[in-house]
């Protein structure tokens, strides 16, 4: 057995449009990376996190990656020490599943040095126990799942867990407008009401369905068309300065369809080509460089692969 | 140009669990049968009407099948005459689009007896307009769009028109039970409540997408797991007496899932072999049989081919 390994976890996009708590994607930049040291007295310790301007807890029973290896070392029974450092290069509180992807790295890690006793999937409980802290006891499963499985998956059902992997056609270009501004999970969810229309639930469900047949089949119109979330996005957009500007002006300069990341700040829109993807990325930061805030772009396909050993 | 056609219109499943007002699919058997005579005199009449024990309305406007194609007749300015018969086999009211298969007949065997000058999906609109008259002024476009396209279809949104062909890789049975009961589709939608939980929702769309997914995918067992709907069959379940008894009698029977067929009183299980729904409209008939309800079983495929015609 090896004694260190380092690995990568791609950031996510969930809430994709009509899809929310239920569609999720990983991307293939920003990451976060992990390096994970086998030691002899047990345990479960972090030595180091980079990335975080000092946020994050160094003990591993209030850390999303803590909490996570420790589930999955009591249920496998694993009797030697672990120590990890955490570097984040996924800004917190991004909508980009910064957490969900520390967590993920970790499970993840302790997997492959051991020579992977478990699958993908069944490491999915682990690293949900780490995200259960970011959303207040609620677990939320799609950025977890969208970055251990990678591509574009469904959270079908949460209790009982039921993640499956959606089979994409459609080549398609992401681009992750982040603006330097944070948003708590916990807050946009208080926000949302518990009662909806009937006729917009219906209305959201249609166009779920016409995403997924969208994406399965690789009709790009009809993934356009059927990016409309009519129940969330307009209450969660009021807390993007500037939201409804970004999304006319990615659609204006030739997006598919654009919406909110997660519960926000971060912004994504999809693309049929790179150049068309870069394009709508300076266009989305422009009209907030003219609010005077400042932002980062992503361009990125859907990443397949989901997190990987670097070294 | 022919002088006279006869052509043959399918039923439909509409309302497909978790796809309340956005899912549908067309079956075999039953459907409408439905003669066209052209007449040098401008006008829509109908002739006779049979299988309807003279309920239905013989004045073209006050008829499904007669708006239908006087609505199409204005549109393409046709100036001859045209008397239609309509033999009945759907049951009015049994929640397999009884209405909606009249009206896609008529309109279908125009076109036909034209030698084609619309397609199947600019004939939709017209064959709305006759469906307007049974919903109360609300068009529904789930059964009309199932019947007129054959296959599996999603309506995207109703306003504007936006109709997708489902893939459907799986290879389904469908058992149909028909109880000898009626249910007034207005009805039905005055006892749904105009506002549900967005937990109940979020579930709802997560099972629509399982569903398409399955669909698409060929996965019998996603299929099954998706087939759950917490809104409408919870409600519209209780009109129909046993409905809770004859859901489980299939499901424990074999069938993937179990649900309404448009708003009942019909009910439709899916299966993956033609013995295993035979099996499983057995169970579902006996329940009733105990209640001294009769009813009408029917075992079809997914009709792929929508109206065609049959002389």
């Amino acid at each position: 057995m090896k004694k260190e390994i380092k690995v990568f976890a791609p950031a996510s996009v969930t809430n994709v449009s009509c899809g929310f708590d239920i569609l999720g994607f990983a991307i293939d930049f920003p990451g976060d990376e992990l390096k994970l040291k086998i030691k002899d007295k047990p345990g479960v310790s972090i030595s180091k996190i980079t990335g975080d301007n000092g946020r994050l807890p160094i003990d591993p029973l209030k850390n999303t990656a803590g909490v996570s290896l420790i589930s999955m070392v009591e249920h496998i029974g694993f009797n030697k020490g672990i120590d990890i450092e955490i570097h984040k290069k996924i800004a917190l509180g991004s909508g980009l599943g910064s957490s969900a992807t520390s967590a993920v790295a970790s499970v993840f890690a302790l997997n492959e040095i051991l020579e992977r006793p478990l699958s993908r999937k069944e490491l999915l409980p682990f690293a949900l126990e780490g995200e259960k802290l970011t959303c207040g006891g609620t677990p939320h499963a799609d950025n977890v799942s969208a970055c251990l499985m990678g591509g574009f998956i469904i959270v079908r059902s949460i209790d009982p867990l039921d993640v499956i992997p959606i089979n994409v056609s459609a080549n398609l270009y992401c681009t992750i407008l982040h603006p330097h501004l944070e948003i708590n999970t916990a807050d946009t969810r208080k926000i949302l009401r518990n009662n909806i229309l009937l006729a917009d639930a219906t209305k959201q469900w249609g166009n779920v369905a016409g995403l997924v047949a969208g994406l399965m089949s690789g009709d790009y119109d009809l993934i356009g068309r059927s990016l409309h979330d009519v129940i969330i996005e307009p209450i969660r957009g009021m807390l993007i300065p500037g939201f409804n500007e970004i999304k006319n002006a990615a659609i204006n300069s030739g997006a598919l369809g654009c919406s909110i990341s997660g519960s926000g700040p971060s912004v994504f829109a999809f693309s049929k080509t790179k150049p068309a993807a870069k394009n709508v990325g300076d266009t989305m930061k422009k009209v907030l460089s003219q609010m005077d805030i400042d932002a980062d772009i992503y361009i990125s396909k859907i990443n397949k692969q989901g997190p990987k050993v670097i070294k």
